[in-house]
């Protein structure tokens, strides 16, 4: 697919700007690039335990500048996904800052675990601060109606000292006591890219996914008929593109290798 | 099948003597009277929260008498195949008092979450003291290659407010995360009736496993040849027996009707 009618970039974060607390070298030059090329472009992350103000913060301290407005999490997604269903929704989370507070701003009542009862959505994602009692209201809230909602499906997270479990681990948990399946609005999600392209305000072939895995990223370009650019920094190696159903349009060595393949200097 | 060879019974609890705190009716009774006519008994429980000598004194206040080693539950059947398989073992618990206690007991290391690396094995069970930090670490320890041990697999657990999760939920989120697979020593498990006739010191046919549920109780009398007796008390109105693919040798109204379906005055 070509790239000559792209006009907005998808970019993932963590393994393509970043690899963990560390930048990728050069990934603030080719963004600066990009930018000054006229691309808009959009940070999007299935991460949902930081606020987009706290990404702004941590793209700053590597030199990417970035606005809220660029920066779309499955945090986010979620918390405007339950407030476009049901205006001021009451909502049990298990899930950290990056889903509370953004919910919060968009008029969502937060619960506490002891008010499961009231729950009409219970939103699942990486949540360190898990207790039993937390895991139990989930699934009673589950039991008595409440919708349950998943930030997105990843079953790992990179800790410090190895894998850890991701939201879709702690979502299964919750699955297997409920007999419920979580309805996941991360990437790769109709409502990720429903969100996605409105905030782009562009369609499918005028966009590029950028990424280091073909489950998520290259995967959400295709359902949309967007461009699918696969860079073989952070989980890359995890992949067989040769043998994957869902192949990239192009493969870069990494972000840094983006201005070239779109022309811009 | 036929009774005239029983010599010993393998009794459930919640269900079927009692139902989370209120004893079965007449219960005690027909227990005095099974051991009066001679009749070895064992109760076993997937329960893996309690140790036996919280057991005898449960039991003791609703009227049960029974010593510790008439009693065998999940977190017994896990710390003594731990103990049979590595003596002296370092396991990590994911699980309460009912086997963290037994495995000391038997010589096991219970090792504090901040030692995963060490642990050759991970015990899952009902654990009501789960944290996020606990989850992380039994993961870890999996992907390092500790033995991944359930107490047993049973989604839910009967809480005061409604089903909580059990052993089986907090597995699946291990599972999901390690992509490891648990060997579950709970009923109905190769292993539960390994010990189960070890303790009766019988075999098959002189046994009758006596339960609410065809899921476990009954799969394990089948599962080794024993005769499957089904109490319809406690979750038994959860299985259609006509359309069970293991059906139960007796079906009797309550532990009440068990000195007379034996022939017991």
């Amino acid at each position: 697919m070509s790239l000559d009618n792209v006009r907005g970039l998808v970019i993932d974060l963590d393994g393509c700007i970043y690899l963990g607390k560390k930048p990728i070298e050069g990934a603030a030059e080719a963004i600066g690039k990009i930018r000054r090329a006229g691309y808009s472009i959009l940070f999007l992350t299935n991460n949902s335990t930081l606020t987009r103000g706290m990404y702004v913060r941590k793209l700053r301290g590597m030199g990417v500048e970035a606005s809220e407005d660029e920066i779309l999490t499955s945090g986010v997604i979620a918390a405007r996904y339950i407030a476009s269903q049901k205006p001021r929704a009451k909502v049990l989370p298990v899930a950290e800052a990056g889903f509370t507070e953004e919910a919060r701003k968009l008029g969502i009542e937060i619960l506490d675990e002891s008010r499961y009862h009231e729950a009409e959505y219970v939103t699942v994602g990486l949540d360190r601060t898990l207790t039993y009692r937390k895991l139990a209201a989930a699934v009673k809230a589950i039991n008595m109606g409440a919708c349950f909602i998943c930030t997105n499906l990843d079953h790992i997270y990179p800790g410090e000292e190895g894998f850890e479990p991701g939201a879709g681990a702690i979502a299964a948990a919750i699955e297997k006591a409920s007999g419920v399946k979580p309805y996941s609005v991360g990437k790769p999600s109709e409502e990720a890219n429903r969100q996605v392209f409105e905030a782009l305000k562009l369609s499918g072939r005028q966009v590029a996914f950028v990424g280091d895995r073909i489950d998520t990223d290259i995967k959400s370009a295709k359902m949309a008929g967007a461009v699918g650019v696969m860079v073989m920094t952070g989980a890359a190696s995890l992949f067989n593109i040769d043998e994957a159903e869902c192949k990239p349009d192009y493969v870069i060595e990494s972000i840094v290798k983006l201005p070239e393949l779109l022309g811009v200097k």
